[in-house]
């Protein structure tokens, strides 16, 4: 009798995760890796970060999530190299997992484009930590507002930068908007939190730039609405402990470009993503390509040119949906198409290990929503009968059910509900603790 | 006119807090100095280390909770010196706080009886710091054993040894427990976490000291029912990176000391507390005496014997009860003392001011309880008609009630409440999350 076909899948974000559920009731042994102990819901990372939700909320234990799926060991550790050759995946502690079918959805993180010396400066969120020290920075710097007696210096606390005009930069804006004219006012005796300044800086020509231009510019008024300055066209060229370097190219045309400085004890890093650093690993064993963001490019079945054993999917993969008779498109980097992927990889190894031949990933798309701050997001939606698009309240009621349904874990959900009720009644956000006053890390010198 | 007294109150646990709302209504301007952002509400602090409730769930910003005072300003830091012949305090940012009246309610930190160097094995438990790493070291070392190949290794990765049998160490090892016998069986492939080892190491010879010996017996038997072996009259004499060393006064009689070794990865320590640092300078600088603990001996009003214009209550007082015509009882170190010292430190000053003689403090006692584990706790009341003891599940009913109406804040009682009835019918708890596998700090060699 021939041995059970052993998979391994690195990483549970929703790549993984989806992978390995969809392998439940198969005749395998999955081992599922991951280097932190939880799945992470990353679309409301930004809600840690903002103090509106504790961690526990967002994040569910991996080891619970499978305790009933029997044929999955879950591991903690940090896959740091694939020996392809031999089949075998090597962990940082320096263990060796053999497999037969090999997922890798090990994800992304934050690029900075080369200046990896802005990180100190301007910490990008894409890790629980990551949100602890967002949150440490912006409550601290109302604090530091109150005790600062020197006007300049008192505004450079009360200026609060965020850098990307995409989804994540817009909920930041958005949300600190909130804080600084809804949660705080009244609980200070030396400052007004109501005259911080929040702008988001965005290098394109438009907030939101994947969706339809209507809703970006319907996202840009219902930013500003909410006393976010949006500057767009503007180029960050420099970051240090004290602000930052702007270059815009005026949006009066024909001015040309100018470059100014904004002083501000509080950047966040909402720009770029970079793939993980096993992609390159990857890509160095296997022979694969990457593309320009690192990501590795894999073929119509998510697997590798000389590697049908290995499946790249989520953020990690540069993979094209294959509708038949059109063009193969890009696949968005958003988490339904890392699940997507991550079941349709899961649905090769099982054709694969029943001799038959593999499938071409196509991609379900849904449509795409964003939301801004309290009841305003804006949604576009993909329908049989053309896009739906449309914002404001119910776009934002939209989002919110979308996303709590979405939600790992029925407990998650509820606790969820209760303290966005309780947020959106009371104007206060709950998670308004920091742990350690001093820095852990990445401080600015 | 003469000028607005001003008040400066160090410090925002349970006595400062206290104080501070006191003196809402008073003509005074108050400044509340704490080193964190938050009210820690410390009882429930071990459901923090154990997993059972988010860190927002037990911490409530300082500055929010006094929002409406408008005669309190909050200010974020820390205190490291009093100058009373100047009636200053100085921050450790160099700033000075000028007052006419001050508190010190400063509490107190885990004491290592002058074997410092022990804190990198067996961290204590009194900020929200403390207890993520031992959530961190608790769940990690399951994650270990689950690794680990070498039986004797493993062992030692699965037991778990609390040092201390106080009410903190006592509640410790009864959840510690239930997350090996109820929460976590099931979800490991290669080990079985129902046989984990827990010990609970006291060096006197019975467990909840400051309780009846009827209830320390209760206690013991509960916590023997859900697996934690109890030993007493056992001292510490040794702790390293691999274990501990004990010394036994053998419990029968006659046997004489032994000593032995128990290898663990996972050693909590809930044994010694000791006053604030800040004791020491205040006693350098007033000619106040310490008690063996570090303790501020304060005169019958909780105030200094040269320096009526400072009072020190909670943790950081060696304080008396006083009943005319009876002797001064000491006040024991729980919550409800350093609330009603903090509110009679209040009281005086609104004496002084107004001209009037200071009144001596009087503890009320209404009792003590203790919780075990799922549904077992220990209760001993005061009541007129003599004392009320019970223990078991409706000890534990009591234990719950109780604690959750002396949340602070209505939300937090909400989700604290929903917290534990999903947990109690699930047998789970949710905030398993560790945000950084790697140790941020005190890390054994």
């Amino acid at each position: 009798m021939a041995q059970t076909p052993r998979v391994v899948i690195i990483g549970c974000g929703f790549g993984g995760l989806e992978a390995a559920r969809a392998l439940a009731r198969a005749d395998v042994e999955i081992t599922l890796v991951d280097k932190t102990n939880h799945h992470l819901f990353q679309p409301l990372l930004y809600q840690v970060a903002t103090a509106g939700l504790s961690a526990p909320a967002i994040a569910a234990p991996v080891r619970h999530l499978f305790r009933t799926q029997a044929n999955l060991t879950t591991l903690l550790g940090e896959a740091v190299a694939i020996e392809a050759d031999s089949r075998c995946v090597r962990l940082k502690d320096g263990a060796l997992l053999p497999y037969d079918h090999l997922i890798v959805a090990a994800g992304s993180t934050h690029s900075y484009f080369g200046h990896d010396d802005w990180a100190a400066f301007a910490p990008g969120l894409k890790t629980l930590d990551d949100a602890f020290e967002i949150r440490r920075r912006i409550l601290l710097a109302f604090e530091a507002a109150e005790k600062e007696e020197d006007p300049a210096l008192r505004a450079a606390c009360l200026t609060f930068v965020v850098i990307g005009g995409g989804p994540t930069g817009v909920e930041m804006a958005g949300t600190l908007a909130e804080i600084a004219r809804h949660t705080l006012p009244g609980e200070f005796r030396r400052i007004d939190p109501a005259q911080a300044r929040i702008l988001l800086v965005e290098g394109g020509a438009r907030v939101l730039q994947t969706m339809p231009e209507s809703l970006s510019q319907r996202a840009r008024e219902q930013l500003e609405k909410l006393g976010v300055e949006v500057r767009t066209g503007a180029r960050v060229m420099a970051i240090d402990n004290a602000g930052l370097e702007i270059e815009s190219a005026s949006e009066a045309l024909g001015k040309g470009l100018s470059s100014y400085r904004l002083d501000s004890r509080c950047v966040i890093w909402a720009a770029g993503v970079a793939a993980s650093v096993l992609g390159r690993q990857l890509a160095g064993a296997t022979g694969a390509q990457l593309d320009r963001a690192g990501r590795v490019i894999v073929g119509p079945d998510l697997s590798l040119p000389n590697f049908p054993e290995i499946s790249v999917v989520g953020d990690l993969a540069a993979a094209h949906s294959h509708v038949p008779g059109q063009e193969p498109k890009p696949v968005p980097g958003v988490s339904p198409g890392a699940k997507q992927m991550g079941r349709q990889a899961a649905a090769n190894i099982l054709r694969r290990i029943a001799g038959q031949s593999t499938a071409a990933f196509r991609y379900a798309d849904y449509g795409n929503l964003a939301t801004i701050g309290r009841n305003s997001a804006v949604v576009d939606l993909a329908s049989p009968l053309g896009p739906l698009r449309f914002s404001g309240y119910f776009a934002w009621l939209f989002w919110l059910f979308a996303h709590i349904w979405f939600l790992i874990g029925f407990r998650n959900r509820l606790v969820v509900l209760i303290d966005w009720a309780s947020a959106y009644w009371s104007k206060q956000r709950y998670a308004r603790v920091i742990s350690n006053i001093e820095p852990q890390r990445r401080e600015a010198p």
